[in-house]
């Protein structure tokens, strides 16, 4: 099988890939060939591999990368929300030209290529008549406060009308916040959902900026990546008409999640997160989902993470053995 | 006020331009120009009046006229479901593409127009684990089942974040299935929504493709106008947060609609009409909606045609009035 994982070189991509090669196999189908396309090259350790070809630049340009057909496409490449506040005409470009483009080239291509396409927790938000619930499920009416949420769901819908016609075999996985994340804090609003921990392990102090009681569905790296390649390998049937389903989530609020912090690395490392509340962030976050349910997801087998103690736990582990991880992470424990 | 309607010159589109030249204001303020764009030209009628502008064409090609910038859009040029099925392609140019590059060009001349767009009830579909109720509300998740709906329920969401941006006042009308329509029957799935009525009237025998018992929504040209012009009219806060809504329309039985027809035009008439079911049709047919309620519309005074009965009086007295209509039109009565 011909593999393409876009936006491969990201922290999800590159893992994404890193599990695919590790695998060998997706439905039991030797993966012979895995194309990473993304903006930057992707880390050393996945371009070494044999099986890996890596393309660096704006998927725009490589039209003649695409228009070779794939057995099988993992679509992850996006500007992020804050890229797209910022820069209206780049979301449109990054998001919707860059993905119609795939798409049509895998048309274009005559393969109908099994094609996973990575939407968000984003297209759902709050609104006068429909205020978000408890926890959002499949079902949930979307209303999307972002640009980025908005492209993840129009592109949902364009994925199921290329399946509906036959062009694509598509699915839409919906990726719950992704925590821990390695790295510097990065200014997305979501941000502090990783630095709350990765920051006092580290054994710097950090604050956060919206209440304890603020809950949220996250997902650990490794479920979340369990997820994709899951729903990948789905049969359609299995799937069901709807296209798009909710990746699970854990729901947790922010007090839980330093309550697991202080049970898996002690007091010391907990209080070096002070509340320090950030209006602007935290009326951002106010918009955003409480928690989620994930029915469609349970029937393909995959469930959320046990604990916010285990998503810790995971991320102490990938500090240890990951490439991609800073040897300072662990500092502070 | 500068005023653009794009699909000008189609039965929906120059209906609406008359409309709006006869009242000669829109929400109070004077209508100085009215610019008529579609692919082919406007009527006869409209191009005399002094101030309209017409242009014919694909709007991909007219960049320079939708430069100008407006203080009034209504967006209800469209590759119709037939089309879009048949020609994939044609349909993402005509409808995303064409779109994109009118809220392009608004956004780059820098006036926010109010923009209404004219989205369906083919937004609107079944599937597993969400089957159609018999009424399918303004909130009802949409699971478009054509590549026409799939582009309408897209361009609502790309309307509504350009709103929120600012850089238009967009709203979304879903518009029920509009009858009587004249002309000839044109081989689209809802063709005959209109040529049980229309030709029988004209004294020409036709067939019925679905059983007496199939229900949907529709909706005169008159009560769909007068909801465009309302939506437009609206304040801001009076749409609310979600800016697509359903047009009201009539929940009709094909049943009823005969009834109707023997009612206002007789039983000689009526039998004109022959039931001969068409599976293809029939099949189609049966994955519209049954029915839909217009509770938002409704809070802005529109309401559904009162009775199929005056539907069909409506076409009766437009035959007699309205240019469009053909001078055989009533030939059977």
């Amino acid at each position: 099988m011909r593999i393409l994982v876009t936006g491969g070189a990201g922290f999800v991509g590159a893992r994404l890939s890193r599990e695919i090669l590790r695998r060998g196999q997706l439905g039991g189908r030797e993966v012979k060939e895995l194309v990473i396309a993304d903006l930057f090259p992707a880390p050393a350790d996945l371009l070494a591999d044999a099986r890996v070809r890596g393309y660096a630049g704006a998927m725009l340009t490589q039209g003649q990368l695409l228009a070779s057909g794939f057995d099988g496409v993992f679509h992850l490449a996006s500007a992020v929300s804050g890229e797209c506040e910022l820069d209206f005409d780049l979301g449109l470009r990054s998001n919707l030209d860059s993905t119609r483009l795939l798409l049509d080239s895998i048309r274009a291509s005559g393969k109908a290529s099994r094609f996973v396409f990575a939407s968000s927790v984003a297209v759902y938000g709050p609104e006068q008549g429909n205020p978000m619930p408890e926890r959002v499920s499949d079902t949930h009416l979307p209303s999307p406060q972002t640009s980025y949420g908005t492209h993840k769901l129009m592109l949902e819908y364009l994925i199921a009308d290329h399946t509906r016609k036959g062009y694509i075999d598509g699915r839409s996985a919906r990726l719950m916040t992704v925590t821990v994340r390695p790295g510097k804090p990065n200014g997305a609003a979501s941000s502090f959902f990783s630095g709350i921990i990765r920051e006092p392990l580290a054994g710097v102090a950090t604050t956060c900026p919206v209440d304890a009681s603020v809950s949220h569905p996250v997902s650990s790296p490794g479920t979340t990546i369990a997820g994709l390649i899951r729903v990948f390998e789905a049969d359609r049937q299995d799937i069901g008409a709807r296209l798009a389903l909710n990746l699970p989530g854990l729901n947790v609020t922010v007090g839980q999640m330093l309550a697991a912090l202080e049970k898996v690395a002690g007091k010391v490392v907990r209080e070096r997160v002070r509340f320090e509340k950030d209006e602007r962030i935290a009326a951002i976050v106010g918009n955003w989902a409480k928690g989620s349910s994930a029915d469609r997801a349970a029937a393909l087998g995959l469930h959320a993470d046990a604990s916010f103690e285990s998503i810790i736990e995971q991320y102490i582990a990938d500090c240890r053995s990951q490439p991609g991880y800073p040897a300072e992470a662990l500092r502070g424990l």
